[in-house]
């Protein structure tokens, strides 16, 4: 598998990037193409041993910025280190691109030079979500589609579903629909449509989950617009950083002796992995014609180093593939129905 | 002040409402009447010493239950303790009521028979959120109304922010907008147009909150629509929930002495506390006109007790005649604009 990798997005490129791309290719036998300004780039790479066999270098002049405006950076920094990589990509130079920049420039030139898959109307991110004590969860949409039909709803679910059980090795992934209640007539009208559009497919669909659910693993795939994605991915976060900055002060003033206080500082360390994002990989474009993978802005090369390895197997597997061919069965059925 | 008590509303109905009324009137100089089915009520009271001078029981034959429809129960159990609880509410014979009966039911019957205070499209259920290791703060809609216009968002703001000053003794209280992001632009259409009439109002607006930020106490009122809210209000308790069973786990089976391990149990105890809705004493439901208060269906003696007290201060301070004023404020401002 050949990595398309983004080395000038995100807070702390090139220098994670590039240290994360060298720690992947000790692990893997991937070849990896970071793009980006060759002389930082290279700058970086002298400090490590690595296989130069399969890494190479790709030089791009521009970068486009968090606060560039998506659409507007797209078109006209065309020699940016996130265009380039997603020409390549389309251009078959590589098999899969990672990148931690922009999120929303990402999205906006993955559509225009990619395209969507045909019968998807809207592509959206899909994100781990790691549930305390147990398997993780996949969130579609995360927030790229703030406002939704239900049918783009149905389409998250599909897409979700062949991510989990493709790449997380997850056998008939269970989808839920996020609502206020378990009742099918529950909830907003995108909800109750979406739940007889999930109801009606061939998916797993396990029906409606309160919010309070998710975090016990509810289901393999959370189904909702981005606008609550957004808020269930941000909310935990916040939750879990302030519930444990609570428990951490009171513990350590109980512990009797230093050791003690010692003790639970470390295994409360072992927790905050347990929702540590950087450990999943990345989350997925889905829905846009390539293998797509958009890292945290904040990754360090522990982070990047998992999103490359995790990416290969999305290229793998040929998600995409398997969600054009999905998206053709849905359209057969529906014409085979209105006959 | 005077407390109007469905004793037959909640999943502990009578035996618990009927403690807490007790409890309340123990600790305070209110005058509480309890309606419901007498027999079974007074069975209850026999129990404990109380001042009988304050305490009246009056009879309601039927019940509301959990399961049943909201409008056609109310409009047909005319002689349940709700019904009647707010008929008499109505009437004058008592400041305020209470119940943990079927939150959609009590949300239609306070409509249906005390009606909006003027200028008031859509009253919310306003639920008070712990913040593990600080304050509390206001989630206002969370959850009577799914679909929301923005300037509903104005008026759950306006609303939210008399309750915290008045009941809570919070002084100038921030407001915040859930949003995707904190940019003025963000988010989507609701989001955008409630951004400008919170800004052009005199409420102390602190602009968009990320989610991220609600469990550190970014505002003292958290404004959303009631999807989002009945999201944030769920996820947290579940989150908090799955966090601290694997926190106690992972604790506890590290501890060296059994001691250590009480030791921490008896820590976490004091941190499941602060996150208990418990303490807080209900949830006013805002904009009716009337002073009403929802406890959690499962509400204990312990809770019971609570929202009775904290319902006091909420018909002492009159916080249905402040937002009367408020609203009239809102439309001579409206109406001067115009001219």
């Amino acid at each position: 598998m050949r990595i398309l990798l983004d080395g000038m997005g995100g807070d702390n490129a090139p220098a994670e990037i590039v240290k994360g791309a060298v720690e992947a290719l000790a692990e893997s036998n991937l070849e990896i193409t970071i793009i980006g300004k060759e002389d930082e780039i290279y700058a970086q790479l002298e400090k490590y041993e690595y296989d130069s066999q399969r890494l190479s270098v790709v030089n791009a002049t521009q970068i486009i910025e968090n606060d560039d405006s998506p659409v507007k950076a797209v078109r006209r920094k065309q020699d940016s280190s996130m265009v380039k990589g997603l020409n390549m990509l389309k251009e078959g130079k590589g098999d899969v691109m990672v990148s931690a920049g922009n999120t929303g420039a990402y999205m906006a030139g993955a559509l225009l030079i990619l395209g969507r898959i045909p019968g998807i109307e809207r592509p959206a991110i899909a994100s781990i979500y790691p549930i305390v004590g147990g398997e993780t969860c996949l969130i579609v949409d995360a927030g790229a589609n703030s406002e939704c039909r239900p049918r783009n709803l149905l389409e998250f679910g599909i897409m979700g579903s062949l991510y989990m059980e493709k790449v997380m090795s997850r056998r008939r992934a269970r989808v839920g629909l996020v609502n206020l209640g378990v009742e099918e007539n529950k909830g907003t009208a995108l909800t109750k449509e979406a739940f007889v559009l999930l109801k009606d497919s061939s998916l797993n669909f396990v029906g409606n989950v309160e919010a309070r659910e998710v975090p016990k693993g509810a289901a393999d795939v959370i189904v909702c617009d981005g606008f609550t994605g957004n808020v269930i991915l941000k909310l935990s976060e916040g939750f879990a950083m302030n519930l444990l900055k609570n428990i951490k002060k009171k513990l350590t003033e109980g512990a009797t002796t230093r050791v003690g206080a010692l003790l639970v500082r470390n295994k409360l360390r072992e927790l905050t992995k347990d929702f540590n994002y950087e450990e999943e990989g990345g989350a997925p474009i889905l829905g846009v014609n390539g293998h797509v993978i958009k890292m945290h802005g904040s990754s360090g090369s522990y982070a990047v180093k998992n999103a490359i390895l995790k990416s290969a197997v999305f290229a793998q597997q040929n998600v995409v593939e398997q969600i054009t061919s999905a998206m053709e069965g849905v359209e057969s059925a529906k014409q085979a129905e209105e006959v």
